[in-house]
């Protein structure tokens, strides 16, 4: 039995029988166009394929399998080749996308269409690239999810309202096919959420017995079609317990908001001053280029590149309270906030233990310019105290030592041309509002559906 | 053979002759003194029994050794009766002590003596109390010690002069005794020097080849007359290597300054005002009326107490650069020295994993005032921005969380009647100006003596 919230929102997130026609007639005519040229089979994959898109979703993938013995360029060749006929035939507009390999990616009849060559592999074993596994995913949802589409809409809908759908880099969340298994390992939306109410640090899922790897991952979800793959890999510890958290507050109290996907309202530059001011924190920016490459490639290396950052900072006694990145289309943003901006001059440098009589001499009869205090002896060790070299955050921030730290290596190229070191609500920008908004009233999602339903309540 | 520099510090701390019979007498009169008492046996121990004093030294202890068989109680009313009728028959002003049982202290043609009363047991492992072990070491030492008696002035003076000279609490150094097995162990001053120079963490020192028992401590000299026991066990780790440091000094390059005592001269309130302006840091002290004990009892309690403090502030937020203590006879000066007095309003507080579902639920639904954010989910531990208790330093020390820490006891009850909280120059008092002048000119012995050494050259 479906309770009446699920009903009234299935309502809404139920494709329409006009959308489905319409999205099923292309699927079938882009098929069929595939098939026609002789070279390739087609096929369609993905939520499409497989009854589970939301109402309103607007993207179509179509395989185009070719023959394994083909030659890796070719099949780049002739797969683009094929593509770009297609899309022509068909009047689209269209570009080239680049993911393991080229695709095409094309408008028509107002969706959004990957056109995607792969191999047609005898088994998901068997594969050259990431692209060839997706087929075997279609069929072995295909084949076992008919009775489970509602549970799985309302699950991917729920995912969405809290934040976890997504195995983007920058969501680390639940992707579309690992909805699918969730729902029908459990058997349904809410046998989902009560197994995952009480899921543990570690949690193990093994549909078809065959996994013998072991992963490290906090939520292992052994791919039915490759027993050497995590299915959510890409789900962090964070986004895990969200989903936990969430599972947990709809057994105790269901609401509608639970699938109600909310923006943050964008912060403004005023806003942002009173929360600073209020926060007490110093607040700094640091605004680089974009590297000209997709969110999954800079969106890693960004975060890679805030942590050797914040580990400059610390190495040098500033106290981090908290720091996130942002990609945008022509900037990105890294923001670290810290309790405190500037440190006194003083600073303990440790040195050598006594014991290593050669290290302790050489210590010892260092020349050094102005020292406040030592060379002392503490607990066995050398201490000296010496100038501290930068006493502010910003003239750490601007100096070389950014570049000398990990960065990600694109992110690296792009701030040898150099960065923008901002502080407090100069850290705002228009395109980063929203993420400005989150980071400063942050909260957990169940945090954020009690808020509101309590705005409601009164 | 003997260097010049020896030689001519030699000629300086031999006691004259005038001294040593005059000393020589007036112990000889008190030893007769308590045998012609007929209950107990007079006995000259310390370092003027074996004639291992250095000039200038004017303490002399005479023990009065009772019959084992004597209870307790008995010991100390006959013992201290004796010793002031001996007292009033020499005509010397005196008062009662206490150590580990009590004892009397009278001033005497110059001289300070201690009158003891101790048992005269058959070995020292059948010891009452530590003082009847005393005997046994004079007795150890003087068969032993006389080729080497100058050797034993030279290391008495380094380590007078090095600060590590005496193993009470405040210094934490090296005994008398300690400093004769030393020598006689090792042969001399010179090769105790060379063998210290490369001592290691841990250094094992087995006279007579008797221990068995395993101590922690760093510097570990088994006690020839009684092997449970460590004669080093009061020397710090940084004692330990602050000698190892001037062995390692005088051999590459010796000097008299490594004999001569020179005490830090005191600094102004003024000097104190210009170097906390240079060092830009917050120094905070706090004054409280010294407990009425011993230095060896109280000074154990006031670095407990400095530590527990110092850890209330750390676990606030606030950063110690360095902390000490130092007792008056009055009142004690605990002083810390904080990089930041200030903090933001913001802080973190980090709650329970969510994989622990009922304290999770617990904390997410616990009532709060005013928060900044959160509770969110951080790595699956929730975590709540709320407002500091003590965003400044003053407030926290002035606050009772100082007497809910683990304060030394007789501080406690020191502190229970009030303690007052001073910053920067406000620290100074004139009785604490030397201990705050090596608190801040902080440097190992031998930088020092090097410093001396380069304002002597010019």
């Amino acid at each position: 039995m479906r309770s009446p919230i699920e009903e009234v929102v299935l309502e809404g997130i139920r494709p329409k029988k006009k959308d489905i026609d319409h999205i099923t007639t292309v699927a079938e005519r882009l098929v069929a166009a595939v098939d026609r040229s002789g070279i390739a089979e087609g096929m369609v994959v993905g939520s499409i394929a497989r009854h589970t898109w939301l109402n309103g979703d607007r993207d179509l993938d179509i395989f185009m399998l070719f023959d394994p013995s083909l030659p890796r360029e070719d099949l780049e060749d002739k797969g683009l080749s094929l593509a770009r006929s297609i899309a022509t035939e068909f009047g689209a507009r269209y570009r080239e996308k680049y993911a393991e390999h080229p695709y095409l990616n094309a408008q028509l009849e107002e969706l959004d269409i990957d056109l995607v060559p792969c191999y047609r592999v005898p088994s998901a074993w068997e594969i050259q690239s990431a692209v060839d596994r997706t087929p075997f995913h279609t069929r072995y949802i295909s084949e076992r999810i008919n009775p489970l589409i509602d549970d799985v809409l309302l699950f991917k809908q729920f995912a969405k309202a809290g934040g976890f759908y997504g195995s983007d880099q920058m969501t680390e969340g639940f992707a579309g096919y690992l909805c699918e298994l969730l729902v029908y390992y459990y058997g349904g939306f809410i046998p989902l959420i009560r197994a995952a109410s009480s899921w543990k640090k570690r949690t193990i899922i093994d549909i078809e017995g065959i996994g013998a790897k072991s992963f490290e991952d906090s939520l292992v979800v052994i791919d039915p079609v490759d027993p050497n793959r995590n299915v959510a890999a890409s789900v962090s510890l964070t986004r895990k317990f969200e989903f936990v958290e969430l599972a947990r507050g709809y057994l105790s109290s269901p609401s509608a908001w639970f699938f109600t996907v909310i923006d943050e309202p964008p912060i403004t530059q005023d806003e942002l001053r009173l929360i600073l001011t209020q926060r007490e924190t110093a607040l700094y920016g640091l605004f680089i280029r974009t590297p000209p490459f997709i969110p999954d490639i800079v969106v890693p290396q960004l975060r890679k590149s805030l942590g050797a950052i914040r580990g400059l900072l610390e190495r040098h006694g500033f106290v981090v309270n908290r720091a996130d990145c942002c990609m945008g289309d022509e900037r990105c943003l890294m923001i670290l906030e810290l309790l405190v901006d500037r440190l006194p001059q003083v600073r303990r440098h440790i040195g050598p233990p006594l014991w290593t009589e050669e290290n302790a001499g050489k210590f010892f009869s260092k020349e050094r310019g102005a020292i406040f205090s030592g060379p002392y002896i503490e607990d066995g060790l050398y201490v000296v105290e010496i100038p501290r070299r930068y006493t502010d955050v910003a003239s750490l921030l601007s100096s070389g030592e950014v570049l000398e730290t990990g960065l990600g290596k694109h992110v690296k190229h792009s701030m040898r041309e150099g960065w923008r070191v901002v502080r407090g609500a100069d850290c705002w920008a228009e395109e980063f509002a929203p993420f400005l908004s989150r980071f400063l009233n942050r909260s957990s999602p169940l945090g954020r559906i009690r808020l509101r339903e309590a705005q409601q309540n009164g």
